[in-house]
C-alpha cells in the first residue's frame, strides 16, 4: 500500500527556490578573479541561475548533456551549476590540478559540450583545445572588458553570453534520480573514474551535512567553502548553504593564508571547510602577523588526515572548534564528522585533542563497516582494522561508464580502498590505505603509524613503509627514511626510538636510508614506486 | 542521463539501525503507565522492535496490514511503531480523546487488524469491541501480571506475547513510497479523513525537524516529545530523535504540571515540544511551587496559537528558548518554526516576544504561499490575508480511500484551511480558519484578532466574531460576547474599545451578549452553531 504523500521529487534547484524566497538578500560575498570583491544576494543568484538556463538551452544544452567547469568558487560558478541543474544537464567540476593529459582525457570520457573557465586556467585551455573535440564553445567566467587576446576561436564572456537571455524561466522538472553532476576521482592507478551524483543523492546529502553533529549551520551562518567546487561539491556547501538559508563567502582563486584570513574577517564567516594544507598557510599567516579571528566558530577539516597541531591551534589559540571530516568524491563526499558525543563530551583537551584524531561518526545515511579480506565485519573495539566499507544514498554505486566494477561488494557496500578502527562509541579513524597495509602473519600493520612515529624521532625528515614480501610472514614492514641535514642516525637509533611504543612484531625488519623519497603531482608518497625498487 | 548513486531507499527502520549502531547505550526514559520509571536503549529497542516484528509475523500481520494504537508515549508504543514498520505494515495511532463513535468509526475505515492498547484505554475498548469486526486480537501493553481482568476474549499482555519470538529478524525490503503510519484529522464536520505517511515522508521529514533552524537536535539532547504519538508522529519526534542519536523521555499517561516537571528534571529534558496547555499546567505548577528548570534549553509549542504570556514565562523567568511551530496532521506535521533569522536576531525582549507570536519559517521542503479565494497569489507583507497553501514530500496529496479531493489544488498545493500572512522576513502567521474568515468587500476581516482585542477589554469574559451576510459589503462581522460577572458593559463601551486598534472598516456592525458560548469536545468554539444563531 502506498503512503498518500505528495510526489515532489527531490531536486537541486528547489534549494535555490528556497534561498531566493526565504532568505532573498542573504548575501554571497565573493573574491573575484578580477580582483575586487564582489557580493550579490541568493535572489539575485536564483535570476542570474534561470538566465543561465535560458540561456544555455539556446546554446540547445539540455537534459543529460555533460558541460565541464574549470572554476574557483565564486558567485559566476555557483549561477553555472544551478543553471546547469535546471536543464538536467550536469555541471562537470574538473580539478584543474590535474595534469593537462587527465584534464582532457576527462573532459573526453565525459563528452562536455561547453566549457565554463576561469581567468586562471585560460592558459590551460589554450594549450589543451586542439584535444577537445567534443567542446563547442568556451565561456570564460568574465565580463568583456576583461576577456583576454586569446588564440582560441569561439570564445565568449560570460557576462556577455548572459546578457542575451532574461531570467524568464521555469526549471525543468524529471526524476529525482537524474544525473546532477560529474566527478572524476583523481585515483593513483590508471584513468580516473567518474562520479555522477543524482539530484535525489545532492538533496539528501546536503540534508545530512545541515544536521548539528555534520555542519550544524543555520540561516544565522556565514559559510566558506575554501575546499573547492571541483573537489566533491565542495563538501556539500553549494547546497547546503542555501538549504538552510546561511550566506557565502567564496574565496576565489586566492587560498593563501593572508587572503583566506581577509576573507574569514571581511566576511564575518562563522563556519568554513577546507584540507588540513589551507590551515597550515592560514595558521602560520596569523602567528606571524600578530592576527586573531573575530567571527570563525567552527572549521572543517578533511581531504587529508588533520595534525593535531593544527586541531590545538585552531581550539586553543582561537578558540575556534574543530571538526575533522572524512569523506570522498565516491561518498558526497561526507561520511564522518568528528565532534563530541555525550560519552565524550566532557573530555579536557588532551583527551579532546586525542579524539580530534579520529575522523569522526557518520551520519544517518551513511553505514559503515570494516570487514577483513574476506568480507567479514571485524569488531568495533578501536583496535582492529578492516577495509572501510560504506553504503548510503549519497555513496555512489557505480562508476561512470562502468569503470571500477570491483569496489562494490555483492551487499551493495562500496569498498573506500581505506582501512580504519571503529572504537566502540562509533567514532572511525583511519588507518592506512588498503593497497599500503601491510599483512603479516594474517594481521594488519599500518603504514601510516609507523610513519608518524618515525617522523618524531628527531633525525628523521620524512619516512615511508612499504611492505616486502617474507618466506614465513608474507610480507614484513620495511622503514624507508630520509634523514634530516647533517644527522646520521644509525639503523638502531631509529628502530630504538621504536621500542615499548608499538606492538613487537610490528617493529620494522629493516630501515633504508634514501635522499629522496618520490611524490605525485599533489604531494602523496609514491608507494607503488618504492615498492618497485625496494620490495623485490 | 541517471547518476550513478546507490539504490538506498528511505526506509523508517534504518533510522533505528542507526541509532542502535551509533548510540546503543542512549537511554529512553519512560514513566510506565503501571507507574514505576522505565529505562531502556536503542539498542534494546531494536532488539525488542525486531522481536516485535518477528511476533507480528506470526500472527500473520504483513506488508500494508493496519494496526491500530491506543496508547501513550512509552518505549512499548516505540517498540510497536518500529516492529510494523519492519514489516511494512501500518502503525495507525488513534487519538483516544476521539468521541467514542469516532474511534470506532476510524478502526473499521482503517480496517485494523490488531490493537495495541495502554491499560488506561482499556475500557474504552470493553465499550467498543462488540463494533469492531476488523480486529482479530487486542494487545495490552503491559506485562502478565498487571492484564486486570476483562470481559474482552482473545487479550493477551505484551510482554507474554513478545515472550514468544527472539530478535532474530531482517527487517523487510520494499518501495520507500510504502505506508508507514495512518493518521486520521479531528475534522470538525464530516467524517474523519486518513493521511497516510509513507516510510520517504517520515525520513525526509526527521531529516527537515533535525536542522538547526527547526528541532535542532543533536546526540547530546534529550527529547521529551509530551506531544503524543497519536498526535501526527508527535511531531516527528520518534524519528528525528533516533536519527540524530538523542536521548528520549516519554511521559507516558501523565501530562499534569508536576509529572511533566518531575520528567524534565529526572530525565535531564534539553529539548521537549506539546501544545499550549501543557505548558500552561507546568508554568502554574511551577510557579505554585517556586520550581526551576536545571536542564531545559528549548520548548517547542504548537498544534494552536502560543499565547505571548507563555512565551514570556519561559524566556525570561526559566531562560528556555521558545520555538513557535505550526503543523497539521496532513504535513507531517511540522511545516514552520519561528526562530531567529538574521533579520530579526538582534530584536529587544519585547520584539522578540511579538516575533514569536508568528508562526514562523518553513524549512526546504515546505513550499508555502498564500492565495485569495481565486488562487492568485497575495503579497508577503505581513499584512495581507490569504489561504495557507503548501507543497513537499511529507505533505499529503490525498486522503485515504479518497475522501477530501476539494483540498488539493491543480498544481499540487494542500490547502490547509488556514489564514494566514506571510511578512517580509518569510515568517508566517496564521490570522484565522478559512471558514471563519469575515469576507467584507472583498477584504478579508480576522476573527481571531477581533476575538483577541475583545478579550482584553477589562469586562470581556470570552468573545467570538462571525461573519452575518450583507446586502452591500457581502458580509459584516458579528462580535459575541459572554460578560464577566458583576459586570455589564454597553455595546459602545465594547466597539469604543477597538477604536483605534483596528482598521474602521473591521469594526464589528454589532455587539450580541450571551450567557454562555458553545464549544466542541476539545474546547474549540463551535462557530457553525453561532452562525445558525446569529447569521441568519
Ligand atoms: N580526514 C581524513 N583523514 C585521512 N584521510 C582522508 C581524510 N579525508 C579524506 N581522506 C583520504 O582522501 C580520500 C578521498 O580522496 P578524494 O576522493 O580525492 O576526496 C579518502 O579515501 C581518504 O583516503
Amino acid at each position: 500500500m502506498r503512503g498518500t504523500m505528495q510526489d515532489w521529487p527531490l531536486l537541486c534547484p528547489k534549494i535555490l527556490d528556497h534561498a531566493a524566497r526565504l532568505h532573498p538578500h542573504r548575501t554571497i560575498l565573493s573574491r573575484s578573479v578580477e580582483g575586487p570583491l564582489h557580493t550579490t544576494t541568493w535572489a539575485e543568484v536564483h535570476s542570474r541561475a534561470r538566465r543561465v538556463a535560458k540561456r544555455l538551452a539556446r546554446d540547445r544544452i539540455g537534459f543529460g548533456d555533460r558541460v565541464a567547469t574549470l572554476a574557483w568558487n565564486t558567485w559566476r560558478h555557483l549561477e553555472v551549476w544551478y543553471g546547469l541543474l535546471g536543464l538536467g544537464a550536469i555541471y562537470h567540476t574538473v580539478n584543474p590540478r590535474l595534469f593537462h593529459e587527465q584534464i582532457a582525457w576527462i573532459i573526453n570520457d565525459a563528452e562536455d559540450r561547453l566549457l565554463f573557465v576561469d581567468l586562471t586556467f585560460l592558459p590551460i585551455v589554450e594549450i589543451l583545445a586542439d584535444k577537445l573535440p567534443t567542446i563547442e564553445r568556451i565561456v570564460v567566467l568574465t565580463d568583456g572588458a576583461h576577456l583576454p587576446e586569446t588564440r582560441l576561436t569561439n570564445v565568449v564572456a560570460y557576462e556577455d553570453w548572459l546578457a542575451e537571455a532574461d531570467d524568464d524561466f521555469a526549471w525543468a522538472t524529471f526524476d529525482e534520480t537524474t544525473a546532477a553532476g560529474l566527478c572524476y576521482t583523481s585515483g593513483t592507478t590508471g584513468h580516473p573514474k567518474g562520479v555522477l551524483y543524482s539530484h535525489r543523492s545532492n538533496v539528501l546529502h546536503a540534508w545530512q551535512a545541515a544536521t548539528v553533529d555534520m555542519f550544524g549551520c543555520s540561516s544565522r551562518d556565514v559559510v566558506m567553502p575554501v575546499v573547492p567546487m571541483f573537489h566533491a561539491n565542495c563538501w556539500s556547501l553549494a547546497f547546503t548553504a542555501p538549504l538552510v538559508g546561511a550566506a557565502l563567502v567564496m574565496p576565489g582563486a586566492k587560498l593563501d593564508g593572508a587572503s583566506i584570513h581577509e576573507m574569514l574577517e571581511v566576511g564575518r564567516v562563522t563556519l568554513t571547510a577546507a584540507v588540513p594544507t589551507v590551515w597550515l598557510m592560514l595558521l602560520r599567516h596569523m602567528e606571524a602577523k600578530g592576527l586573531g579571528l573575530s567571527h570563525l566558530k567552527r572549521v572543517v577539516i578533511g581531504g587529508a588526515a588533520c595534525p593535531r597541531a593544527i586541531t590545538e591551534a585552531f581550539e586553543t589559540t582561537y578558540d575556534v572548534r574543530v571538526a575533522h571530516a572524512w569523506g570522498m568524491t565516491e561518498t558526497s563526499p561526507l561520511g564522518t564528522v568528528c565532534g563530541p558525543k555525550p560519552e565524550t563530551a566532557d573530555l579536557d583537551l588532551a583527551g579532546r585533542l586525542d579524539l580530534q584524531i579520529k575522523q569522526g561518526v557518520p551520519p544517518f545515511g551513511v553505514e559503515m563497516k570494516i570487514t577483513d579480506d574476506e568480507g567479514r565485519e571485524r569488531p568495533r573495539d578501536g583496535r582492529a582494522f578492516g577495509r572501510l566499507k560504506v553504503r548510503g544514498p549519497a555513496v555512489t554505486g557505480a562508476y561512470f561508464k562502468g569503470a571500477g566494477a570491483e569496489c562494490f561488494d555483492a551487499d551493495g557496500f562500496f569498498d573506500t580502498g581505506d582501512v580504519a578502527t571503529i572504537d566502540a562509541n562509533g567514532y572511525m579513524q583511519i588507518t592506512d590505505r588498503a593497497k599500503d597495509v601491510v599483512k603479516s602473519g594474517g594481521e594488519w600493520i599500518s603504514t601510516i603509524d609507523l610513519e608518524n612515529l618515525a617522523i618524531a624521532h628527531p633525525d628523521v625528515q620524512e619516512a615511508a613503509v612499504i611492505g616486502v614480501p617474507h618466506p614465513k610472514w608474507d610480507e614484513r614492514p620495511l622503514l624507508i627514511v630520509v634523514v634530516k641535514d647533517g644527522r646520521s642516525p644509525t639503523k638502531d637509533d631509529i628502530l630504538g626510538f621504536f621500542e615499548g611504543k608499538i606492538a613487537k612484531w610490528w617493529m620494522p625488519d629493516d630501515v633504508v636510508f634514501v635522499d629522496e623519497i618520490p611524490h605525485t603531482a599533489t604531494g602523496k608518497i609514491q608507494k607503488t614506486v618504492l615498492r618497485e625498487r625496494y620490495a623485490k
